[in-house]
């Protein structure tokens, strides 16, 4: 039944499998690899599966554009979780392979940068050759075809293969973020340390559009945290922006900000507000600092003395 | 009693009564003037009058502090209506007074460059002394003290003189703005052409703090009529803002601007939404234009897809 | 010879010529009271007097429109000094006189507000007339036409009068602020803290074009200090800005900003750059705290910086 | 020799050659195919190369991010070129296959959502896999392992292929925008349409910095083409921002606002100003439209009044 089916972004062992494990409730639910993106979340739209994860941003690589361009356009879909994994390689090697041993290796497009430092220093001769992921590049030395493999630590088992060499990776704390991505319902609970996913097109009129999409934020004290432009498709020069900020939709900075863009922009597609993750239960019992004059309790009481300055009584 | 009389800044025959006398309600009130702006309106704080007519800006002259500064400090009052009075002057003389008779003129100072150029190219040698209003101008030209006073033409009768010269003024299109004030209460009805007035004090840590205050406006596409710095007492270099904008505080863009700039602003005193005088009927049908996406029904169109949202409809 | 003399808003015993008194130079000049802030600024003009000193702003009963009128039109004049005197009033009376003797009392009316509490306390039933300076009602005390005048207790000698109290002020720090007027020359040499005056001309087609004029300064780091709105004369609604802003305009922060100014607005005047009055000299030495990016080093090197990518070698 | 040698993203027969081979000088040049857009700026960099042609944005795609990335980092390059070119798929076979025959197709990632639509009505059953580039398909189709590949119809001749099908493409008006990178030399020669590209780096601590970078646009009339955040490599949430603006280096609103940039932001790389391709003769005859008071007359005309203000002719 769908509603235990959670699909993500496989093939079996990898970081996207890796970080869905860290929900509790994947220990409940049936985990569903997919061949891509869009057949992941499509997974979701048709109602085969629950909810998909999906990788949405790396902090080397950047925005994932499948994911932002997915989210953007065809049937809404709307995020409720979202999980940071620390990247880290591991180098991959049927049992009984020495360092010495390895003159072919594979991985992920993406891996490449992450390691090439490690492998000029460490196999400065060996032959890199792409595979269509980290968990497929595993399958290939399984299979006897590359010598080693750069992937996650815990697609060894799945593979039987073994780490040769852990921890491996060229920058210094590279992450990815993933979502969790369900149908449209009611956003996740306010936490106080949350995160409010949109993405937003401009008038193609208009030159300053995006300063203005800008401050409808800036206005209202509302902390930008991430934001990627997109192609619309419909020409070069058109873009739609996929934008994070801090808070939650019930965050009254939060909620006037979006009906300003909503009012203002010829589109907005509200991506849902969800709890920060990597926040620690410090800065979680903070919660998010704000602009004086912009907490709930500063909207509350303007609207109060505006009702009492409309019945006279201010 | 008190709700049938009204008081404005006297003498009789100045122009605040004759801006006074075009108000219908008018024919039917106890009109009573008072000897300074400040207790026109002390008279309706204390309740001995309904409300008070005072000028509170001049297109030649500027804006008329003592109104300004009375409105900003002191038990609130609100401003109910406004009106818009063309300032021509009349030279008015004893009876019998011919143009060349004339060696002395006096007037109110605030008449002296209005009539300037008049005085240069008519009366080039004639001596000038200022005198308290432009009606005691012409009680000092009835007691024979001067040969002639500029004053409004409808003073004439007041004082038993003559009109010699009519319609004198340098600067064309020279009106003044009349405002009338009473004892909070709800606002007057919203017309679809009106002026909301506000007094806003900024922080004193904030060299960019009036850019935000402007920003309050400007975000929601409401358009600022005047805006006028006024020292609040506290020092040099400390000041408020008595600010007039378009629109009503019912209309949406008014109302969450006005509720911005109290969130953020350390004091704001509303001092009531009014119908705009001076508007024709044709631009009354119209009514003020907004900026795409800030009129009421972007407004609530807004507001439904926010509650969508956090439904999980949208 | 006009090189030696100086012009001041009159009569003798004003503030306004006990501010010029504090200027080193005054001593060495013909110190000429005049009748109004025209007349000192057109002997300026006309050549008759190297410069005039007239009162600007008080803080507390604001701008002086007829010296921010002045400045803004006719023949350019340029400030090359500005002068803030602590204001505090004497009860000037004729020797023998004492409270208990007081029936009337006169000054000039922006006295009246600064007096009022005191008055109240210690005067209840005195009658108040206005007199047309507060030098003027010193004269009239002397000549028997008022008991007492409220005046500086520096006019007591000129009238042969006795200061019965002194220190007399409602307001706590109330200043006022003199500048010292010339026809345009080079402006006063650079301290580190500088004022610099304008008067902007807005387009009237434009309803954001304050907000315009502000980002202007802001975008540069450009700290205002003082903005009033005067009316052009050109009717209701029309006004421009008479602007102060911390630098001088050697300061490449402010240069570009007067830059930006002068292309993007219809009209500016220069009104001149001058040391501050009452900066002690610690904040002398500190000189004023400029936002990081905008000092005059972070210019050049910009500008150096910009050259090499212009020639191919950043 | 290296003068006469430009790279390429190969292999042959790729779009990026046939954009390549619009530039008139690309006949006289030796050009060589490289297996990525890091080798090939590399190439160019060590001297090797005078020049690389590389993809940098897709108006399906968005931006490639292996070429912001180069270009943003390393060894500095320029850009002194861009080719626009249209992208449509031709469906290359080995001579003699009919559409019936079609099993297996494949091609570029890249290819496969800007054919999906075009598969899915004429070829619904076909398998697609895909391959490194365009061009590979091709090759992989001549070596008989797929029965035919989406390429440009110009890589038919290159692999002995012919195209069976021309002009596919499901988002109406796909283009590709490459740049010809060479070492930091001036730049291209001002035509009156340029586009101005860069790096800017914002610094950490400050939520609002998004905002001021477009502010010092704004503030100078500068409009933005493109804008697109990308990772710092220095974990999640740190961006700097690779931005294509209207004009060249040696507009004076230009200048000034990359001056701006470079005083406020931590870093700034300037990577070019260049004609804009794909402007026709007219718009080129027009130049860039700028907005009042920010084309270089309104400069030259603001800064000699500077001059006269400073040495007192104004």
């Amino acid at each position: 039944m769908s509603a235990s089916r959670y699909t993500y972004l496989g093939p079996e062992g990898t970081f996207t499998e890796a970080a869905l494990r860290t929900l509790p409730e994947a220990a409940t639910r049936e985990l569903v690899p997919m061949v891509s993106v869009p057949t992941a979340l499509d997974a979701v739209r048709s109602g085969e599966a629950a909810a998909a994860l999906v990788p949405i941003e790396n902090s080397v690589e950047g925005g994932v554009t499948a994911t932002l361009d997915e989210l953007a356009t065809g049937a809404p879909l709307m995020i409720y979780r979202e999980v940071l994994l620390q990247i880290a390689f591991a180098l991959l090697v049927r049992p009984g392979t020495a360092l010495t041993d390895i003159k072919t290796v594979t991985g992920h497009p993406v891996a490449q940068p992450q390691v090439r430092k490690w492998l000029a220093a460490h196999l400065p001769d060996v032959l890199w050759e792409s595979s269509a992921s980290n968990a497929d590049g595993a399958r290939l030395v399984q299979e006897g075809r590359y010598d080693a493999a750069f992937a996650g630590e815990f697609a060894a088992a799945t593979y039987g293969l073994e780490p040769l060499v852990t921890d491996i990776h060229d920058a210094k704390n590279a992450q990815t973020r993933f979502v969790l991505a369900g149908r449209p319902a009611r956003p996740a609970a306010r936490t106080g340390t949350d995160r409010t996913s949109l993405v937003v097109w401009l008038g193609d009129d208009h030159p300053g559009a995006l300063l203005e999409l800008l401050q409808e934020f800036s206005a209202r004290g509302v902390n930008l945290m991430r934001i990627e432009s997109r192609p619309t498709g419909e020409g070069m020069g058109r873009y739609c922006f996929s934008v994070d900020c801090e808070g939650h939709i019930t965050d009254r900075r939060v909620a006037e900000t979006l009906m300003g863009l909503k009012r203002t922009c010829p589109k907005v597609r509200f991506l849902g507000s969800y709890p920060r993750a990597g926040v620690d239960s410090q800065a979680l019992a903070a919660g998010t600092q704000v602009r004086p004059g912009t907490s709930d309790a500063d909207f509350v009481a303007a609207a109060d003395w505006l009702a009492r300055c409309q019945d006279g009584r201010a």
